[in-house]
Order: C-alpha cells, then sequence, then structure tokens
C-alpha cells in the first residue's frame, strides 16, 4: 500500500462523517430553518450515483463512503421538513 | 469511455457544486444559525486532504472537484462567523 492509497482511504473515511455534525446539532436543536434542503437532496441523488458506480466498477470504499452518506443525507431531509419553522 | 466512466464524471461534477444551495440560501438570508460549523471545517480538512491525494496520482478530477469543494467550504465558514448570531 502506497502513502497515496492511505492518504486515498483516510480522506475517504473522513468524507463518510462530513455530515454528522450537522445531523447531530440539528437533531439536538430542533431547528433546520437555515438549512438547505437542495444541498441534501443533491447530496442524496449524487450518493445514489456514486453507489451505482461503486457497484459498477466493484469499489467498496465507494460503496460504504457513499451508503453512510446516503443514510445521514436522508436524515437531514426529514430533519429539514420536521424542524423548518422551529 | 464506458457507462461506469460516463456515470463517475457525471456524479463528481455533481458533487462540486453540492455546497452550492447552501451557500446562496446563507448568503441571501443572512442567516446561519442552524449551520454545523464543524461539518464545514470537516469538510475544508478532507477536501485539502483529497487534493494532496489528486495530485499524488495526478488525477484532474478529484483535484477539480474538491477545489471547488474547497472555496465553498471556505466560504460556508466564513458566512458562518458572519452569520451565527442573526
Amino acid at each position: 500500500m502506497t502513502a497515496a492509497d492511505i492518504l486515498g482511504y483516510a480522506a475517504g473515511a473522513l468524507t463518510a462523517f462530513t455530515f454528522l455534525p450537522q445531523v447531530l446539532k440539528t437533531w439536538k436543536e430542533k431547528s433546520a430553518k437555515d438549512i438547505s434542503l437542495y444541498m441534501f437532496v443533491i447530496a442524496f441523488v449524487n450518493e445514489i450515483m456514486w453507489l451505482i458506480y461503486g457497484v459498477m466498477i466493484d469499489n467498496w470504499v465507494i460503496i460504504l463512503t457513499n451508503a453512510v452518506m446516503l443514510v445521514m443525507s436522508a436524515i437531514m431531509i426529514m430533519l429539514k421538513f420536521k424542524y423548518n419553522h422551529q
């Protein structure tokens, strides 16, 4: 495994959890007025594309990273609708 | 170019603009109270990792995608500090 490989895996692992602080903050504060719905809708659609791509090229790093992000985007979309006006 | 390649490029192009709706919304509404600072700090650090990885493996799709996201994350961090209490 090269230094580039290690950096790529580390970057991928961190990417998977990018949305986690937002999910936790919105969950806790029950306020999502300032959150862009479109951002998470774009992310949701985009992660489905990445998942299909990951399956097509049989790359488990892409599949797992985007499966985590897909779930978090779905949660954020639900939280946005639930807490939009608070 | 295979179908997987085309899907990968399309997914990468869409990824680059994931943060754009949030940047525009926060810019326009001047309110960032509900935004997670940590999310965009993680994204910022993560995109620097991806940029270095892209340079190491000489992949321009990774370099360009993450350069766009790095700029948008930096803008969101500035907007968060500017409009946190409004």
